[in-house]
């Protein structure tokens, strides 16, 4: 019953948006609606790309020295109160527990929205010398903020991210982790998403509560939003000198360490799902496809026809994750389902095929299909998930660089998001004043001011006073 | 400074078990405590060992079908108490979310203590027919259970898990998958861990608050002391009449489901550490140490000792986990730290080993020491840790071994848990009443009926009456 609603028509994307989202979240059934008001189900085919998504991040990770550790769940209310922006920014949306078993709590405990507090509290006992430095520590765990609207991924009361957390002798080398991390997600989105991303810095405004810096990935989706797609922060000594992380340098005098924090999300799934869906469905990058190529025997009734499939799957699978669509539905209908799932590459094969010595190979993303002689099928497997990958991702970039415009005053950048969306380029004097002027009239956030910077004019396009710097716009998830 | 400490002198476990424990954990850098009581830091040490642990138990899941999911961390008050056994089991030792940000909430959640409620209120919507069965699904979290007593890894507020929630069309199904996941437990723990365990059947006392049926594997410390180690339980259809989980027959009739549960945790780190530990610290097993073999150069500013160290780690790292210790510590200090972490297999090498073309390889379980020829050190290696995984299963089967007794009636029964420590077996009426007695005489609990019964004597040791089954008793963590 559950299957044949799959390949019901889903909302088209042109026409609504949104609720093509939710149709392809529930019919690719990545997600499940629970009782927990705000929080959601990560059903299997979901949580096997969160999966994949996470060997491979913490791969990376580790390539760069990171070590994995585990904290509580729980910030005591004194603990949280320590650094000043900190518990402002975050204090109106935490989940509060105040009683343990049938008793009331002396101090109530927050659930933690973010980790930097109890990492101050931990390194502020296990760092004494320069030779405890660095510490570079991640962990994988789930975090609780109050928000108010909710959508599947990208917005819930609970999600599951990564926070890093690290700790160092001096500033030049906060900084060159923060970004170095940086570096790690947009390559990240680019070899494993296939979602390209611009770098950039927060302005002050939109930077973490209790950062020096915020850098972040501002990824562009389908409907022309802005999505938030991982940020590094680098604290200077700030949480330090709020929790006294102070260490015995080599010429035996007190400093104070340098620290960053820098975190992904299951958000990311969300914008797997905007970059590169389409209108039959999810379309999912090779890399973090939990199957890569679905095989779909054709009048598998026939002899010999599924005694091949599972022939091919058994030789495909030591290379790529496949599986045999063998249930008594018709070949159509599990073309459909497999267009739904997003799986990459459909095999067909059917008795002519098998007569002939070959198969059919067909594209998710493009919907090319490409006959393959049988004893060559593993060597194009292999070339046409990296040619997806390769496509998927340069397809997101051309899609993103035409919803990318320059306004060179007010007036074009109010016309621009009237009438396009996307990113709007545009020069800033600088001043948060112009900033939540914007923010205000248009209901438009700047998303981050570019490593790549040009001098589009010399003026602010709020105010007119002299531009400090380009700044990428947009409306955001 | 962290490091000197580190091989100070541990207490003896012969001394003070309970502190020997304690200086493990600290010294080998597994956990460090926290501002937030009852709860720990995992430090990369141990969350390293779990990080193997995992990985190697979820892939023996996925063999039998496991698919992972994540469910929320709250349960609403209503949900929790639809089952009645199950919230008189856990309401008592739950923490209550009472207010979501600035607002209280209009229902108290619970921090989850375990995810029965959740699954059964998700397993309502997602299963209609039978074509929908069985669903085997898995969860990799963490859970709260507000302990008043708390000990690293082995009770503690909170802890890492996984929880696995099944759902099946008969009876038989839910039997036969509970049987099988309590199989995999205690092949994981032959296996992988080293720990060999007693498979069995919890007393209707000791079973799990809401279940038919308990299953356990108990293993038994080095202090004679018990451990569950693992649990998987059959729930029949009492949640699923409880919940209402029902699904349309192939005969179209409509039935509730059969569903089952099983659990294993970080605990198991502290079996690790309390199964094979010293007094010279931790002993890995080689299977779940982050570091297998710590290569030690001997006067290492000698010309090309470093250099052959680092190539011995590029030859050996293609197959193992390997470090070298390459810090301006002396070797004998090096030693005593690679002993205290646990690492499986030591290699010495120095500019005499180097002209001899040989290393040395030292067991970290057994100290043995042997001679090596450099072109010979992949294979011996790997050799070596094999014989260690099975020197240490055997080790720790034949202290187990040792320390079971058998009492024939309630004198030796008393006798042998006032001399002595370890698992008694003896028989049992199937009362509550001798349960409970035992209990409180002897601070002693059943353990499980283990499957392999053994007709001791025909009478129950407490009251006397006609014995049915075989127990194991003991003092359990």
């Amino acid at each position: 019953m559950a299957e044949k609603k799959l390949v019901e028509a889903i909302t088209s994307m042109d026409e609504d948006f949104a609720q093509w989202y939710t149709d392809v979240v529930k019919k690719a059934e990545l997600i499940d609606y629970t009782s927990v008001k705000g929080c959601m189900v990560i059903k299997p085919a979901g949580y096997a790309i969160w999966e994949l998504l996470q060997r491979q991040l913490d791969d990376r990770f580790k390539a760069t020295g990171v070590q994995n550790v585990y904290l509580p769940m729980f910030i005591p209310e004194s603990l949280l109160e320590k650094e000043k922006d900190h518990v402002e920014g975050f204090a109106p949306e935490v989940a509060w527990v105040t009683h343990g078993g049938l008793q009331p709590l002396q101090e109530r405990l927050c659930v933690r929205p973010t980790s930097e507090t109890l990492f101050c509290d931990f390194y502020k006992n296990d760092v004494q010398s320069y030779r405890d430095l660095p510490k570079v520590y991640n962990q994988w765990c789930s975090v609780v903020r109050w928000e108010k609207e909710t959508r599947p991924f990208l917005r819930s009361r609970e999600f599951l991210w990564q926070e890093g957390h690290t700790v160092h002798a001096t500033a030049e080398e906060a900084e060159e982790r923060t970004i170095q991390m940086l570096n790690v997600y947009a390559d990240f989105c680019e070899e494993v998403l296939a979602i390209p991303v611009i770098k950039g810095r927060k302005t002050d405004k939109e930077k973490f509560a209790g950062a020096v810096a915020t850098y972040t990935i501002e990824s562009l989706m389908h409907d022309g939003k802005a999505l938030q797609s991982g940020t590094s922060h680098n604290f200077g000594d700030g949480f330090a000198k709020a929790f006294g992380i102070q260490f015995t340098n080599k010429d035996n005098t007190l400093k104070y360490v340098h620290q960053t924090s820098w975190g992904m999300t299951t958000r990311m799934i969300g914008a797997i799902i905007m970059v590169h869906g389409d209108n039959s469905g999810l379309v999912l990058p090779p890399k973090v496809a939990p199957i890569q190529i679905a095989i779909i025997p054709i009048q598998q009734k026939k002899e010999g026809v599924l005694d091949k499939a599972y022939e091919l799957k058994q030789r495909l699978e030591k290379n790529f994750r496949v599986k045999v669509d063998d249930t008594d539905k018709s070949p159509g209908f599990k073309f459909a389902e497999a267009e739904m799932r997003g799986f990459p590459l459909r095999l067909e094969i059917g008795p002519k095929d098998i007569e002939a010595g070959k198969c059919v190979l067909c594209r998710r993303d493009n919907g090319e299909k490409l006959e393959v002689a049988l004893d060559k099928v593993e060597e194009k497997a292999a070339e046409l998930l990296e040619t997806i990958h390769h496509d998927m991702l340069e397809r997101a970039r051309a899609h993103r660089d035409e919803h990318t415009y320059v306004a060179r005053n007010y007036e074009e950048f109010e016309k621009l998001f009237t009438e396009k969306t996307g990113f709007v380029k545009a020069m800033w004097c600088g001043e948060q004043t112009c900033e939540d002027a914007i923010k205000e009239k248009l209901s438009v956030t700047s998303r981050c001011m570019p490593f790549e910077q040009e001098q589009l004019t010399d003026t602010c396009i709020c105010c007119g006073k002299p531009a400090k710097k380009m700044v990428y716009w947009g409306r955001a998830y």
